[in-house]
Order: C-alpha cells, then structure tokens, then sequence
C-alpha cells in the first residue's frame, strides 16, 4: 500500500469513527484534517469534497459489511444453514460495540437527497436482496416450504435485526439478544416447509 | 389558552418540524426564534436552554403519539382487537407524510447521554409495555396461546413498525405496508390459541 493510498485509509478510518457519534453530516474536512494532523491541502487532495469523504466512509462500511456478514455466510452450505450464517452475523455486526453504523446513517439521511441517500439506499436493497436470495434457496433445497414469498421473509427478518438494534443499542435492555434469536426462529418456524428437512 | 401559553405551543410546534429534517440537535434557540420572529428574549422566556426545548418537543411528541395511536386502541374491545387497533394506529402514524418523530430521534440521541435521551427511552420503553400488556389481556381473553410470552410478543411487533418505517421512509417500497401487515398477520396467527376464538 502506497502513501497515499494509506493516508487516504487513515482519512476514511477516522472519518468513520467520528461519524458514528456525531453523524455524517456533521463532518468537516477543516476538523478532520486538524484532528488528524494533516493540512487542509492535503486532505483536499483525497477528497474535493465532504460528499466524496462521505460517499468513501458509506462504502467502506459496506465493504467491512460484506467481509464480516456477507462472505463468510456465503460459504456455509446453501438453504437454512446460509440464511442461520446471514442473521447470526449480522446480530454479531449489529453487537459490536458502537451499533449498527447503517441504521444510525439511515435516520440521518432518509430525508437529505444526494450521493450519501442513494448509496444507502442501494446498500439497503442490496442486503434485502441477498436475505431473499438466501430464503430463495432455501426453498429450492426444500428447506421452506415452496410457497413461501422469499422477498417477505427478508422484510421479516430486517425487522428482527432492527429491532435487535433498538433494544440493544437505544433501551440497553439486557435480554435483546435473546428475543432477537426467538424472534428469528419463529419466522424460520413459520418459514420451514411442513415435511421438515 | 392564554398568550403565553399560544407562543409556547408555537414555539414548540415549529422547532418540532424543524427538528424533523435537521434533526433535534441542529436546533437553536437564536435560529428558532429569527424563524419565529420572536425577539431572542421573548423565546428565553419559555425556554432557559436548548435541552428545555428539545424536552418539550419530545414531550409533545410523547402526547400526540397517545393521543394518535394509544388511546383510541383503549376504546376498543380487550383482546386481539385492541392489539390489532395498536398496530393499525401505529401503521397509519409511521406512515404518515414525515415518518416517525421518535425512530429519527433513536439514531440521534443512542449514544447523547441526557434528559432527552432519558426521555426517549423512557417513552419507547412505554409504547413496548403497552403492548405487551395488550397481548397479556388477549392472553387472559383467551384470544392468544396461553404460554404467549407478551414481551416478546411486544419486541416482535415492534420489529415490524422498525422495519415499515426504514422500508416506507428510506426505501419508498410500494409494498411497504401490504409486507408490513403480512408479517403482523404471521406473528398474530402464532400467538392465537390453537382453538382460536
């Protein structure tokens, strides 16, 4: 990894970091550069703008996403087994120390067009998709029942990573993770087709 | 309502639909009372600080959610009807032209320690037991299984309303409230009593 290519990983880590708490809106390259002690010039020179920093930050967050989430289930065996690997490690990305970067910018931005708003949102889609891809072939494997809606089921278990979210992360509530993994199985239950696998 | 109290109303009024798209925090006292015409003095009198203010509006915002979507659900009959009223009611107000007040604010304020985070809390806490105790009296009506456990009934639920809201407000998902209601109709079907009603 060149310099720059390493200061430009720099400007992005930290970027992240200080969005997380204070949003991504309140970001400024001038703040930024004085934190990490760099010259507004130098900065400039990664990033022209505050959109372009923060279109850098919302990718690096989906890249982290689908390294942590995405790929590893994407390995287990098709059907249940891959939608199990989905959820438990989106609850384990959920968990982590600082909540969900996505559902924290999804609140912030679900109002302000733009690059940053379109980003999101085809992130959104993208993990909608993959939920419902993975419940696809879960009933091609006949692990759900064949007339399951797949594009139904991963509205349901958004709702559950959602929600998980909320109890955890605002209400601190100590049984979160519990009912989260109920709530999954419930909709697996539901989801399963009658003859079991 | 005497002057005083009018002026109240409007200044809290406003700084709530200011606070809808800039969020709560961006709120200023000077800002609001320019937008008001109201000398900065004159809105001092009402509110000593901006978390007084940010208090207020969350606080109105509590009473209108009650007045919206709790009370006229009390009015109908114990049981799975007033369930189903709750989750109508709350339907119809996340889904309403600006999208939910309290789950913008969520984002906002997890990680803000405070009396408005405190305040938020609080009332999320509140909407959470509220239905959970109606699912305990559709128990004790012997509309839903009783070994239902109401909490997580209640955490379920409100899953559904997270996930309404990120699909209406973010995605502008035609489907959003057919899905929604699907999923509330699959979680009802699980927590009625195998006999039914």
């Amino acid at each position: 990894m060149g310099k720059g290519e390493q200061t430009r990983r720099e400007i992005v880590d930290r970027a992240m970091v200080l969005s997380t708490t204070l949003g991504l809106e309140a970001l400024s390259l001038g703040t930024l550069a004085e934190d990490l002690k760099l010259s507004k010039s130098g900065l400039f020179a990664h990033f022209k703008s505050k959109e372009t920093l923060q279109v850098a930050v919302v990718q690096e967050a989906i890249d982290r996403f689908t390294k942590h989430v995405v790929l590893p289930a994407l390995s287990r065996a098709r059907g249940e087994p891959r939608v199990r690997a989905l959820m438990e490690n989106w609850f384990d990305w959920v968990g982590a120390e600082r909540g969900c970067f996505f559902m924290a910018l999804a609140q912030e931005f679900d109002d302000r067009p733009g690059a940053v708003h379109d980003l999101l949102v085809a992130s959104q889609k993208e993990w909608r998709a993959t939920l419902a891809k993975a419940a696809r072939l879960a009933v091609e494997e006949g692990h759900f029942r064949a007339d399951l809606d797949p594009e139904q089921f991963a509205f349901e278990v958004k709702g559950i990573g959602l929600v998980y979210h909320e109890a955890f992360k605002l209400l601190a509530d100590p049984k979160a993770l519990p009912r989260a993994k109920a709530a999954f199985e419930t909709v697996l239950a539901a989801a399963r087709s009658k003859k079991g696998r």
